[in-house]
């Protein structure tokens, strides 16, 4: 393997596929990134086993061939680079490969490229396109929402359901759980259901690049493929049947409250300063177009009074504050809208104006009331 | 205690007198800090016993009084309030105190206020004054070379020597040395000589304010004070005799090179990509106007090859790569000089065409060689 690129965008494709690396596998060579010079490109793959990605950079080739490096050294390497022409010669009887530029010189010593598991690429009639920017801010409002306790691994994915040329997006740990839809295009006789762990989704959001790319979606029975620009993920899916969503979503609710989203937020922030980690629970009190917040703690007591517009009874329950902030983070619109069924159903918090997203909450047992 | 203040000033103050607090120490108090409201401030204190600061913001005061609250806490919450103005008030039946901005309200438990640790202000005829940004370059230049291990309490500290109208700052980990000199102003009769905890100056610069300001020290047998604005910091002093650095710095050479910083550093940062951690031994060779740096491990290779302008003998020698880094970090000159007398001799590296600061490295000695 013999090549000449430029270290910009050698660099990019390495960050890329950097993130399938695994660090902590036993099988050291998952440590490494697999380089393959062929025409005009060399290609880099990395695989954790659970994920896979595969990234490209325009490059003179010099002579066609392949070769499995430490991925941190060789991108920390390239990273600490001047913008300079960069050559990459592999030693096919050592496995070192040389990156030579200006009158310096760097020999890394590589791993059996031979030994590097294998990428095939997987093929299926089930495939959509979205737009980039689309399928991440729907990522990124419901991914939270997984859970991360291995235990039960249907809940540590999200669930993607294509029907009637849309798609709906849903994650749930139990405690609470968010839903976004999306309309997909030329996608009518399309019927999927599948569960792609939040961590592959987490990894995705990372390496989907300008925003105005389509992501291609490939689906097979056990996995899936994203493909945008010069880049592609493979990740395994989650076996199972995900929970029935639907079933958990009320249909009507006793009240009903409109409030600023930031108010919300701050207010929720501070009260929960005083709480304990991991048992941050808040007090809400809505009652005549107010919301009283209340903690109070060994360390202290928060009272925060916030106006709202409120509709129907008056009603009393307590939040996880976490759960609550999670939400409203990545809500997206300046007013919200909550309503509630009663003191201990779950409650839907969603953006005013918008009736393609919504979190469902569910509301904390106190123990002395 | 009671007053109103602004946020944004009282944030301020909490965020520089927190650098005092102590979260680790067995006494809770403390992790407080002290509020004293008192004519039109309020001042605030906090300690670790080591050192202490003092700040404070202006303030409404409504009825004067003194509070002490878990920093955490009041620094947190006053962080996240709106810009508008906050009432705080004691109640000095239970040491709690209510934070009350619009309609809302907080009240933290604090401590007993009678139980903070005393904080006198030292006064000494021993004082002089400094520009605010010569004093925070002069630490961030010296302050590195300074040891952390607390066996050999002498160089953790940083040497301050007033003699014949000058500063000099000095600190060594016995490895490597760094030394400033600073003309003062009207000190021809001070003669001093202090060794200033590092851990103090590294806090001391990151309150340090507005770069136009004066810092005024003082110094008692025992105690430095720094006063600066409305802000000022209190530490005890190390015991001990620093070591007669003059007596370390070669005063001759027999090879001279002068070189770009960053080529050198960007070299040193390459070369030591493939060495372990802890152990970043590079070999220079200097010869013939070229400086080639080598790196030969377990990893791989590298060899950097960089043109300098050289006078004297050709000459090979071994740094340790991170007390490299950290010199040439904080050196701030496009070029620097390097001198050595020897091998095994300590290398001086300093800014081309400045003679009052320099570093001593000593070579690392190569065990096959």
């Amino acid at each position: 393997m013999k090549f000449v690129c430029d270290r910009e965008n050698f660099l990019d494709a390495l960050q890329v596929v950097q993130r399938a690396v695994s660090l902590k596998n036993p099988l050291p060579i998952l440590s490494g990134i697999k380089f393959e010079a062929e025409e005009n490109k060399v290609f880099l793959t990395a695989t954790d086993l659970e994920i896979g990605i595969r990234s490209s950079a325009p490059a003179e080739i010099l002579e066609p061939g392949n070769a499995v490096l430490p991925a941190r050294y060789i991108t920390e390497l390239i990273r600490r680079l001047p913008d300079i022409p960069i050559f990459i010669e592999s030693d096919a009887l050592t496995g070192s490969v040389a990156v030579k530029y200006g009158q310096s010189e760097a020999s890394i010593n590589g791993f059996p490229a031979g030994e590097f598991p294998d990428f095939p690429l997987p093929v299926s009639e089930f495939n959509f396109n979205i737009a980039a920017d689309t399928l991440k801010e729907a990522i990124r409002q419901v991914v939270f929402a997984a859970a991360t306790d291995e235990n039960r691994p249907v809940f540590t994915g999200v669930l993607f359901e294509i029907q009637e040329g849309r798609l709906q997006v849903v994650a749930t740990d139990t405690h609470r759980l968010a839903w976004r839809r999306i309309p997909l295009e030329n996608c009518e006789d399309l019927d999927i259901n599948l569960i792609i762990p939040g961590k592959t989704l987490n990894e995705l959001v990372k390496i989907i690049g300008s925003p105005d790319s389509l992501v291609r979606i490939t689906v097979t029975e056990n996995q899936v493929l994203f493909n945008t620009g010069d880049t592609c993920l493979i990740s395994r899916l989650i076996g199972g049947q995900f929970p029935n969503y639907r079933q958990v979503i009320p249909q009507e609710h006793i009240t009903k409250v409109r409030l600023k989203t930031k108010d919300l937020a701050d207010a929720t922030e501070r009260a929960s300063l005083l709480t304990k980690e991991g048992s941050s629970v808040i007090k809400l009190h809505l009652n005549d177009n107010v919301l009283i917040i209340t903690v109070n703690t060994e360390a202290g007591r928060v009272r925060e009074e916030l106006p709202v517009y409120q509709e129907g009874e008056p009603l009393q329950f307590a939040f996880n504050a976490r759960y609550l902030s999670d939400i409203l983070r990545v809500i997206g619109s300046e007013e919200i809208i909550m309503e509630f069924t009663g003191p201990l159903s779950p409650g839907i918090i969603k953006p005013a104006g918008d009736k393609e997203y919504l979190s469902l909450l569910l509301p904390v047992r106190l123990r002395e009331e």
